[in-house]
């Protein structure tokens, strides 16, 4: 119970927290690097692709000069991100309607905040910060007493699985393995596939999209029902919602087992520790 | 002890998490009304004056005709959308350069996920799922060390303070205190007063950043140092980055406080219920 002591005391010495903020630095040196290298020649190319179109666009329209052209797009792009450009064929999910800001309620207090939506007004903006101080930890309950649920199921059915297994702590490592193993397949492995289905996206974007979305980091490059020529069904967005939910449940008693292998390795499967005490 | 005994048991009734989750649906159906009523109205409007400002184009490029220029605006904003319109004056924020690829790291870490940058190539994505699976943890122990640094500094504090006063539980209390009003003044008031010196934003819209950016939703539609026609001196950056850090483990301990009063009303002010143990 020695380590188990120390490692639960205040871990706030001075040099420990300098050594864990270079690690910190030194791990955000790695990500720079990498991700520059593997996004810096792309974005060159496609930036490329991207002005070869626009001498193609200045050929056909004759009145357009390249300075009025630069323009028209900063426009537009500005208008664009100020929300004020609505297309005609942008779909629910893009206008303040009801899907829309039901959406934009999910995406604020989960903190996901994808971003293809944000209130513009000052009395919207002053809502949602009250908001987000009363949802975000009600958004952690839930989640909370949703994590507790899918583990005590798992419990329950690792011990009826085992009922001649006398071992307690054995059933519940089996119950954390196969919670791990069943959330990985019904949160992360299989969404994919409906989504690839649904929106015409394949299977890596799927992916990338249920995982960017389940860990709360949400980019808003990719989004559910956001494609104006793909009609949903009624189903869809409620079973991505509970998705949302009980993946992102899944998903934090993950990081969580990560997090405590973090601060305190040795206690690596606390499950085998209080098994050998018992002994 | 015993309702605090209670309170701390597996609380995962059947029952109770569906009465939770109701108050959680009414939650976010009022968010869902709100916002709708803010935000719809608005939103219809600027819809109306973009439609005039294309109207106005329209007039100015005679070789422009309707569906030619909805398409060209679709294209427009599919390809930023895709981050491949990179214009001349884009900040060294939106590419994939040092700065941007360093801010890209510590906002997937951090789970803000402006997306204003995200990856394109599969092997950045596939590399994003692993930074952020080890860095998020990674970052919720710098978050929670940096947390008990700051709580401990205000304890020191009230206690040299208060060295008159015999009671510990008090000088807890003022310590709580303390954090909160000096962290809500360091990170949450004053903030937004450099934002709106260096970026040109109103008051509002810096403190709507401060709140969006700490409580990690990023909604991505204020960011920092995006501003092209700003130059931003090399302090700048670096002060952002530590009130980021620094900001977010001081929120994430109110979010805590909020969460413990949400789920054990009884232990509203822990320090006074030991203080009276003691007695
Ligand atoms: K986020
Ligand atoms: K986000």
């Amino acid at each position: 119970a020695a380590p188990e002591g120390r490692a639960r005391g205040c871990p706030c010495s001075v040099p420990g927290t300098l050594i864990l903020l270079l690690i910190y630095l030194a791990y955000l040196a790695l990500g720079t690097g990498v991700f520059w290298m593997l996004e810096g020649s792309l974005a060159w190319n496609s930036s490329r692709s991207f002005q070869r179109d626009k001498w193609a666009l200045l050929r056909n329209f004759t009145c357009l000069d390249g300075p009025a052209l630069d323009s028209m797009i900063r426009g537009i792009v500005q208008a664009y991100k100020s929300g004020s450009l609505v297309l005609g064929n942008t779909t629910s999910m893009e206008r303040w309607e009801l899907v829309g800001s039901f959406f934009f309620s999910v995406s604020t207090i989960t903190t996901i905040g994808y971003g293809n939506l944000s209130p513009h007004t000052l009395a919207a903006r002053l809502f949602c910060i009250f908001f987000a101080l009363v949802g975000i930890p009600l958004n952690l309950v839930v989640l909370n007493r949703l994590g507790h649920l899918m583990l005590r199921g798992m419990h329950r059915c690792a011990h009826r699985l085992g009922g001649t297994l006398q071992d307690p702590t054995k059933a519940r490592c089996l119950a954390g393995c196969g919670a791990f193993l069943s959330g990985l397949l019904l949160f992360l492995l299989l969404p994919p596939l409906l989504f690839s289905h649904m929106e015409g996206w394949n299977y890596m974007e799927g992916f990338y999209f249920a995982f960017i979305t389940l860990s709360t980091v949400g980019f808003g490059d990719y989004m559910i029902g956001m494609n104006p020529d793909q009609t949903y069904p009624v189903w869809y967005r409620n079973m991505v919602s509970l998705w949302i939910l009980f993946g992102m449940a899944w998903l934090a008693l993950i990081i969580q087992l990560i997090l405590s292998l973090m601060e305190t390795p040795g206690k690596a499967c606390s499950c085998y520790y209080e098994g050998s005490e018992e002994d």
